[in-house]
């Protein structure tokens, strides 16, 4: 009999050529699946909630794979934190329904980018944070975000080489705060595009910079052109932040 | 006419062997000595309010030097920027009193040390706190870091080698705070022997795994003897976060 196992992770997406397992470059997904057999004897075929890019990190991140090993959960994760880099940290592990996978049945994610926004760069987020030195206008900003929220075709938004079947995703909920001179981005939707997230911020700190105008967003998404959007922000601001099943 | 320059830096301690300059080893006043000598054509003697250990890092660390050059500070702080490494940041720059010195002049530091108290690592903290993974009673501990506050004879928290000539240090303020998983000490003192806020740290430690007693504080202060007081917190936990002058 097969076990379905369902894994909470966190990790620092620094050293990893994103999630996805390649041929000659390490991944969140190689790692996972080599300390899997050295603790179960076997090499599973692990599903994550999402392929993050090359230095994106995960607070949260779900991924669940099959395995005849019934030994108790906690050991399991025991044993992933044992053998895993420091890098990776199973936050959980549980036995699941059969049929549940990590990436179909999730029904939303949040993630968040930050922003270290000081003339000064910030030696301990200079790979955690995006540093902006010039001036951001974060509450003209927030009110930009608002034309994010809804059901749109995100074609402005998404880097070419995808292969989503449709561009229509919907955006739940969006803002972005300032605390200090750390300001953070936010962004809860049923689904994201390739770099989706990653040219939402850029095209918003292009719209700060003057490059593009204010309140052009709801026109750069009828637009359906990658071109009408703002630059893909760097990678190593972004988080997955939260993941949302049924 | 020599200029009296003053500078606040912000550094991640983790690559570097202490705040000191030394033979074959990379420090903060190396790198920023290197800095100095590229930007302002002469090779200073940079005077440290501390000297911080391997690890250690600095959210404010103050420093001073004498130089012949005038120029604008701004321009001054954007060289060195451009030219140390990512890992130190200089936050200020002014021209100072002649007589100024960053380290005898400092009436007071502040340090905080960061605990992840968590069963599981934090992958972004692996170096900006100590990973507790046990039970910690912060509101009991916090309690028996009153016992810290005053003028007392510190002899028992000092490693081994210092060269100071008196360890009678006064300690205004010290707590432990909880902020989910996160814990901060944090102490204020007019001044800290070698390893001193590490061993407070280690001592608490000791305390709550019951190695030591409870209330025990004021009565291993009176042995003056370091075999007395708990284990040295490691390094990277600790961060300089305040400097005081008048």
């Amino acid at each position: 009999m097969m076990n379905n196992l369902k894994l909470f992770l966190r990790y620092d997406g620094t050293p990893y050529h994103g999630w996805q397992m390649q041929e000659n470059a390490v991944s969140v997904q190689g790692e996972l699946t080599k300390a899997a057999e050295r603790i179960l004897g076997h090499r599973p075929t692990i599903y994550g909630c999402s392929r993050t890019d090359k230095g994106v990190h995960a607070n949260i991140f779900c991924c669940n794979f099959r395995t005849p090993v019934s030994r108790d959960c906690e050991k399991i994760a025991y044993g992933f934190n044992a053998v895993l880099p420091e890098s990776i940290s199973v936050l959980s592990c549980e036995y699941t329904d059969d049929g549940f996978n990590a990436r179909f049945d999730c029904r939303g994610k949040e993630y968040i980018y930050k922003i270290w926004n000081d003339r000064r760069r910030n030696p301990f987020l200079l790979h955690y944070a995006l540093h902006y030195p010039h001036e951001l206008d974060t509450e003209m900003l927030n009110r930009q975000c608002a034309d994010y929220i809804g059901t749109h075709d995100f074609t402005s938004f998404c880097a070419a080489g995808s292969s989503a079947v449709s561009n229509v995703r919907t955006v739940f909920d969006c803002d972005i705060q300032r605390q200090g001179s750390l300001v953070t981005f936010r962004v809860h939707g049923d689904g994201f595009l390739y770099n989706m997230v990653r040219i939402m911020v850029g095209t918003l700190l292009d719209i700060n910079a003057g490059k593009l105008e204010k309140d052009s967003i709801p026109q750069i998404i009828l637009e359906k052109n990658r071109l009408s959007a703002g630059v893909t922000a760097k990678a190593h601001g972004l988080y997955l932040n939260k993941v949302y099943y049924d």
